[in-house]
């Protein structure tokens, strides 16, 4: 039994890169003898692709497969460059369907062609029908390795057809039911059919009451149906409701995580998916489209503020409040989409309609305004000695909380609504949108009540 | 065999509440009996906490209980404080440990008490000893219901204790073997079990490369490790080694759920676990805290644009690129923040020391800051009419983008080091360290240039 995790030292990446230097095999074959292949594919990253190579080639063929299946795509696409036609068909006819089809996906065309046609048979069928589906959709996280089983058969045939499929390693928790058209009936889950006398008919133990997904669902509608459901596979089926494959939890568990991590990117403002070890100049180009945005709604405000050089030429201080507005402006804007955002991505909850959700988010906005414009207003009234200027920020300020929100929470729906994920309007958008707006407020406030 | 998800319409919903307020339970029944336990759940959200508990007692116990076990803690929390004691208890009685102790943990001390005291002796003690965890740990996430086997048992014996289990409906997907102290040796998936012959030894068949986790570990980290190792379930054991409770990954895919929309609050500056459709007043409350910072830093920055007050009379123009400076030093800090917390988050990457990501921190923010401040260079001469502002402002916009680079890069990993989770240093706060470090910038540049 081990423990938690292999931990990845800094002393052991080095000790293991002077036993690569110095094709160690005893240590290195020894040293990971013990360790989870996952694990392994951890360490692969702090090596070169050859020398990546050299460790894989010391491991068994299944290893190697694991470790290969479990690389990053970007990474992985990289490190099987160096590989032959011969070596990969190897590795991919050690993998179950679906990372197959991954994989082979990644490939260049010509090449992953020339793989399909040396695979094993029976893969070889299963991969040209996976490889017909978008990756972002049910067909395309499916894998096609299942316990197929007639109503008719008894308990017995099930095992035995178990343990036909049990020769690659393939987790199975259920066995799925379908006639003699391939049409999905049911399934029995394996906990029942080892309770079950070996002679019983399948009829008489299935359930039919199963969640089964179409083809073409898409991939996070798929991951909130096995989350809403507490599913550890779900069965997939075409069009005419014959079974095609099936998905497992450990796949969607990865969408989940990749969702979040998209998300996050697009909070931030980053527009590739870019990781901080990543290149240099892979870096400096997934910042810079934002940035440049930002820069543009600067160079605009600041020609918008030209407009009133006679204003700020007069009352000076005019300008010691544009910081004020603007962070202001951001703040509630990004809080408002945050929100928004929040509950279209959470698909439990039922459209309120837009003009009970905006009532509410007025109402928020007005109270918080209403708050944060008396704190200002008496702050400024203390710290600023002018008359005016107190009344004309804090009424501005009121009026950016109420404009921001109603930006905030309007523009991830409409971005929803075009198609795109609403987590772009979370970031550096929203906050220059509220930027620009914030500073129009101000400023036709102070023409107005100066 | 059911398709997909039950849709929520108004329709139905306003058809429901009809039927409710007519007391009509032939259409109550009718509508819900098709229907998932988990719809049903999203279906009360709907309801008075008066009329979901009308509806809830029209199902059978066992759905009731499934009902009450999806719900949100604190829509759960109102909810069962209309229900009596004996009707909690009932309804606790069938849940696993796992939801019973997460259920109970809500009630207040003296209920909760009370209701163990009533409840079945198994999950009584099983309850009892899971109180005894923090929720945000193994310990607080495991459930008890688990097939245990003793190596020296045969396949049949192994059976015939998970007959004994398989009354209450758990899935169980691997036996547990452990020895004579309890102590955890290995497991045997169902899958091997069924294809092995009744009479064979436990010990022979074992699979002892078993990843086991501590009670203590926290539950992002049992989540990591779940998904990393592709695993369904994973045994819990305590400092000897024990056997004393499994987590499946349906639970973790929860704590994976959760910790995405906390990190995105955290983002968005909201403080709170708010939802939209949550009262006016959490609303309020939730957003007010970073925006009260966001107005403590305009208003510092209005107090430090104040020390210019001679330079800004004098050359007005210059107070039309504080919204420049300011936005790209909150997008450029936002997006180094973001790159960061995407790091820390996942825990598959090794630390490279504080230097050697510095470097590369200011690499890109020098190429960045290069970039962008030659593009706004070039716009101002062309829009400005100004020998010196240009200058100044490209000058003091490149070393914005070098210190938003820094301050968001350092930020969260000390956040982080403080114990916070770092996804609070990528929101407001980021922003308004951002806009005042800008402001500081951009001023002493006019000083030191003008």
């Amino acid at each position: 039994m081990e423990f938690a995790e292999f931990e990845l030292t800094k002393e052991f990446r080095d000790r293991f890169q002077k036993a690569l230097d110095e094709r160690d095999d005893a240590f290195i074959y020894s040293s990971l003898e013990e360790v989870n292949p996952a694990d392994i594919t951890s360490l692969l990253y702090e090596f070169t692709s050859e020398e990546s190579k050299y460790v894989l080639n010391l491991l068994s063929l299944q290893v190697r497969a694991r470790i290969i299946k479990d690389l990053d795509p970007e990474t992985r696409k990289n490190f099987l460059s160096i590989y032959s036609l011969e070596e990969l068909t190897e590795i991919i006819n050690q993998l179950d369907s679906d990372d197959a089809a991954d994989i082979l996906n990644e490939l260049p065309i010509k090449t992953s062609e020339e793989i399909i046609a040396m695979l094993d048979p029976d893969l070889k069928s299963q991969v040209i029908d996976l490889l017909r589906y978008d990756e972002n959709v049910a067909g395309g996280l499916m894998a096609k390795e299942l316990i197929r089983a007639r109503a008719n058969w008894t308990v017995v045939e099930c095992i035995d057809e178990i343990r036909k499929q049990a020769e690659n390693e393939t987790k199975f928790y259920s066995v799925w039911v379908v006639d003699e058209h391939d049409k999905l009936l049911g399934r029995v889950e394996l906990q029942k059919l080892i309770l079950t006398d070996s002679k019983t008919l399948v009829k008489d133990i299935y359930d039919d009451d199963v969640t089964a997904v179409e083809t073409y669902m898409e991939d996070r509608d798929v991951a909130e149906i096995m989350r809403k459901y507490d599913l550890e596979s779900v069965p997939v089926v075409n069009v005419q409701g014959q079974l095609v494959g099936r998905i497992t939890i450990d796949d969607v568990v990865d969408v989940i995580t990749e969702q979040a991590e998209e998300e996050r990117q697009l909070m931030s403002g980053i527009t590739e998916d870019v990781e901080e070890d990543d290149s240099l100049w892979r870096n400096v180009r997934a910042r810079l489209p934002w940035l440049l945005i930002g820069i543009f709604g600067g160079m605009l405000s600041a020609r918008f503020m030209g407009f009133f050089e006679q204003e700020l030429a007069k009352v000076t201080a005019i300008a010691f409040f544009v910081p004020l507005i603007q962070a202001t402006g951001g703040n509630v804007g990004i809080q408002s989409s945050g929100l928004v955002v929040q509950s279209l991505v959470n698909p439990d909850y039922m459209d309120e309609g837009l003009w009970k959700r905006l009532t509410k988010v007025f109402s928020v906005a007005l109270l918080n305004g209403l708050l944060l414009s008396l704190i200002v207003l008496a702050s400024t009234y203390v710290f600023f000695n002018n008359n005016k200027l107190p009344i004309i920020v804090s009424f501005a300020l009121f009026c950016v909380v109420l404009f921001s929100s109603f930006v905030g929470t309007i523009t991830p729906i409409l971005i929803n609504r075009l198609g795109f994920n609403p987590a772009l309007a979370s970031g550096p958008f929203i906050t220059t949108m509220s930027d620009l707006l914030g500073l129009t407020t101000y400023f036709l406030t102070v023409q107005i009540l100066i």
